[in-house]
C-alpha cells in the first residue's frame, strides 16, 4: 500500500482499512523496545508522521468533499477545508485571472456563492475542479497549501503583510546603521526595514551634511511623503515660525502631522547639527507599550481614548519657498485608533496641533483631560532622553513612537531636517527586498 | 438696570431682584393686548430675549463657577459649561500659546487637571481667570462662543473639518465644472470642493487634450498623491499590463488602489478618448448609499464587513519609465471601515486586487463572500451607467464611491488617465478658500 494511500485513509478516517492499518502498525512496531507502552492509535500516528515526512509538506494527500468545502490533507498532516465559493473565486486559469497582471478577472456578479464541484480529482501536484457549470479550475498543492486556513498559512501571510510589533520601554537602544551602507548594500537597508517593522524605531549614523539627505534617503527606498510643509522641514529657530516645532521651545512627546487624516508613516529625523550646551537633547518612547499599559491598568482611560475623537489643526503660511503658501488643516480621530482586532494602529498625540475646540459634552472633557495626561505619564516613565550627533538620522514610526526635544537657546546653531516615508511604501520595499535576496516568500 | 446685568440675573436666577424683574414684566406688559394671558414667567422671558438680543451673540452674559467648570450665558441666550482644565489647556497668553504659530505651546505635564480659578471677571468683552497659581487667561467672548460646548458650536466645527455627506442612488445627475472655470475662478473651484465632500462625485468638461491635464488640476489645488504608478495612470489596453484595469477587460464597480492603506481620496479620471461603439461605458455608484441600506436590511452582513480584515495586494512590475521599477503591495483591512463615531468613513472593494489569502477559518469564509455580493449587488442597484465624451474629468471620492467600466474591443483608441488628490489637501484647499471668499469660518 502506498504512502500517500494510506496517509489518506488514516486522515479521512477511513474505517475499512482500520485492520490494514492495524497490520502495518503491528509489523512497525516489531522494532520497538517495549512494544506494549505504543498504543495502536500512536504507533498509526508515528507512522503516519513518518510517511508524510518523505513526501512535500504541501502535496495534496487526499481531498474529501463535504456539503460546502473541499476537505484537505497535505503532506505536512496539516489539513484545511476549503469552501467551494472560495476555490471558484480564486480560480487560477486564464479566464478568471490573469497571470500577467496578478489579479482576479472574475466578476463578483459572476460568482455564484453556492458553486458545486461535480467532478474533483486529486494528486500530489494539485486539484483539478469541475464544476457544475462546466468551468475548470486547476489549482497546485503549493498554492493551495500557502492559502489553506490553518494557523500556520494565516500567520505566514499576516507577517508578510507586516511583521509583529515587539515594544520596547525605557531600557531600549536604537539598533544603528550606516547611512552609505543602507544606500548601497541591499541587505543593510533590509534590516533596517524589519526593524522598523517590528521596533519602530532606529538609528541612522553619518549622513552627509545636506538638508537633503534624508529625503535622498527615502528616495532611495521609494518616495517622500509630501505634506504642506515639502518634502523636508528644517526645524530649527524660524523668524515668523509657521508651527511651534520649528522654534527653539521645548517640545512634548508627540506624532508628527496629526493634523493630517493620512499621517507619515515614518519619520526622519536628520541632525544636521546640534546645539552645544545644555538643550536640545531627543527623548522618545514606544506609543505601542504605553498604550498596552493604559489597556491594562486603565480600561477606562484607554476606552476613552480610543472612541473620543480629538480635533487636530494646523493654519498658517509658508516660511519657504517650497512649503504650500497657505494651509489650513483639520483632522479628527481618537488619540489611539485600534484595528478590527482591536489592536492599536495609530497613535496620535501632539499638544502642539491639538485643537482647542472639542466635540464632547462638557461633562465628558475632564475624563478626556485625564486620559491624555495618564498616557502622557507613562510614556515618560517608558522614554528614552539622549542627544543626537551631527549625521544622525534618527528615524521612528510616526503612528506609533512619539519624539520631542528639550527647549535650547534662541541663538543656537542647531538644524534637524525631518522628511517622511509612508508605510505603504516602506513594506512595500521590504517585501521586494525579501524576494530579492531569497527569503522565503512566495507570491 | 442695565440689559446686561439684568439677563444676568434672569440667567442665574438670582432671587433678589425678582421684585425689580417682575415691575419691569408688568411695565412691558403694558402694551399687551391680552395682559392677562401672558404670565409672568413667559413674559420675563420674552424681555429677556427682546433685550439679549441687543447685544452681540458672542457676548459673555454671565459667568457662573461650579466646582469643575465655568458656567457661562451667551449673548444669544445660549450656555454652556467651559470646565476649567479645558480653559487653562487652552490659555492662550503668549506663554501658552504662539499667536504666530496658532499653536499650543503649553506642555501636557504642565497641565493641572484640578486646576482652579481664584478669580473670575466677565464682561461683555470676555472672561479673565486668574487661577490659584498666579497664572492669569484671558478670553474673548468670540472664541469662547465659538468653542462652547453646545450643540451648535460642536456642528460648526464638525462642519468646518468636513461637510455632511449626502447619499446618492441611481437618479443622480453629477454637478458638472468646466476645466478652465475651475482652474481660473475660486468660486468655481470652492463649489467643486464642496460638492465632493457632499455628493462625493462630478464631472468636470472641456479638459484639455493632455495626458496631464488631471494632474495639472490637482496641482491647482494641491499636489497629487503618488503611488507606484506615478503621477498620473494611462487606462489602456496596455501590453503585458501590470493591473486588470490597464486591459480592455470589463472592470466591476471598485475603489482604486486598495491595495493601498493609504488610500487615495479623490480619483481624477480623464477620458481622452472614448470608444467608439458599444463598449466602455462608466458605472458609478455611492459606496455610502449602498452600506447604509445594507446596514439596515442586513445588520449581519454589515457587520461582516466591517469586522472583517480583506487583505489586497498588487505586484508587478513597471509598464512605463515614471511607474517603480517593481512592486509589491499588500494592505489589510475591512470591505466598510467604520469611525468612531460609527460611521463608515472608507469603503474599499475591489475585486481585481482583493487577495486570494484570507485570514479567516474556513467556517466564516461563506459569510464573507455572502456579505460582499450583497454589497455588490446592492451598488449596482443603484448605480448609474453613461459614457464619458472626451475631455470629460469625472472625479470620485475614492473611499466612498465606486467605478467601474464595461469591456471594449482590444484595438480600441480609448485613452483615460487617473490621478489622485488626498483628501487632507481637498478640504485643506476648501477651507483656504472660504476664508478668501469671505465665507463665515473663523479661525
Amino acid at each position: 500500500m502506498s504512502s500517500l494511500r494510506y496517509t489518506r485513509a488514516l486522515a479521512a478516517g477511513c474505517a475499512a482499512l482500520r485492520g490494514v492499518a492495524r497490520q502495518q502498525v503491528r509489523q512497525s512496531c516489531n522494532t520497538c523496545t517495549n512494544r506494549r507502552c505504543l498504543s495502536l492509535a500512536a504507533a498509526a500516528q508515528q507512522q503516519a508522521r513518518t510517511k508524510i515526512s518523505q513526501t512535500p509538506a504541501n502535496a495534496v494527500m487526499s481531498a474529501t468533499r463535504t456539503s460546502d468545502s473541499l476537505h484537505l490533507v497535505f503532506g505536512d498532516g496539516t489539513s484545511s477545508d476549503l469552501p467551494y465559493v472560495w476555490l471558484r473565486d480564486n480560480c487560477q486559469c486564464a479566464q478568471c485571472f490573469s497571470e500577467g497582471a496578478l489579479g482576479r478577472k472574475l466578476l463578483m456578479q459572476d460568482l455564484d456563492l453556492n458553486v458545486k464541484p461535480a467532478l474533483i480529482s486529486e494528486s500530489e501536484r494539485g486539484v483539478t475542479v469541475e464544476w457544475t457549470d462546466g468551468h475548470y479550475s486547476e489549482f497546485t498543492g503549493e498554492w493551495l497549501y500557502d492559502r489553506a486556513f490553518t494557523p500556520t498559512s494565516r500567520t505566514r501571510r499576516r507577517h508578510q503583510f507586516a511583521y509583529t510589533r515587539e515594544p520596547w520601554g525605557a531600557d531600549h537602544r536604537l539598533p544603528e546603521y550606516d547611512y552609505e551602507r543602507m544606500m548601497k548594500d541591499d541587505k543593510v537597508l533590509l534590516d533596517w526595514l524589519i526593524t522598523m517593522e517590528k521596533k519602530g524605531s532606529a538609528m541612522v549614523k553619518n549622513a552627509p551634511d545636506r538638508d537633503i539627505a534624508g529625503p535622498e534617503l527615502i528616495e532611495h527606498i521609494a518616495y517622500v511623503k509630501p505634506s504642506h510643509y515639502g518634502p523636508h522641514s528644517p526645524v530649527i529657530n524660524r523668524p515668523e515660525s509657521n508651527n511651534v516645532a520649528f522654534t527653539n521651545a521645548k517640545l512634548g512627546m508627540h506624532n508628527d502631522l496629526a493634523q493630517y487624516e493620512h499621517m507619515p508613516g515614518i519619520i526622519f529625523i536628520h541632525c544636521l547639527k546640534q546645539h552645544i550646551g545644555t538643550g536640545g537633547e531627543s527623548v522618545i518612547a514606544d506609543g505601542l507599550l504605553a498604550a498596552e499599559i493604559l489597556r491594562k491598568s486603565n480600561p477606562d482611560a484607554f476606552h476613552v481614548l480610543t472612541a473620543t475623537d480629538a480635533y487636530f489643526w494646523d493654519k498658517g503660511r509658508a516660511n519657504y519657498s517650497w512649503e504650500m503658501p497657505e494651509f489650513y488643516k483639520i483632522s479628527r480621530h481618537p488619540i489611539l485608533t485600534l484595528d478590527s482586532n482591536n489592536d492599536v494602529c495609530r497613535v496620535s498625540l501632539n499638544n502642539a496641533v491639538r485643537d482647542s475646540f472639542l466635540d464632547l459634552p462638557a461633562h465628558k472633557v475632564k475624563s478626556f483631560y485625564a486620559a491624555m495626561k495618564l498616557f502622557n505619564d507613562i510614556l515618560y516613565d517608558n522614554s528614552l532622553v539622549f542627544k543626537m550627533d551631527s549625521g544622525d538620522i534618527m528615524t521612528l514610526d510616526n503612528v506609533r513612537c512619539l519624539h520631542g526635544r528639550e527647549g535650547y537657546e534662541a541663538l543656537s546653531e542647531r538644524h534637524i531636517e525631518s522628511s517622511y516615508l509612508d508605510w505603504d511604501e516602506a513594506r512595500c520595499r521590504r517585501r521586494r527586498l525579501q524576494e530579492k535576496l531569497g527569503a522565503n516568500d512566495r507570491k
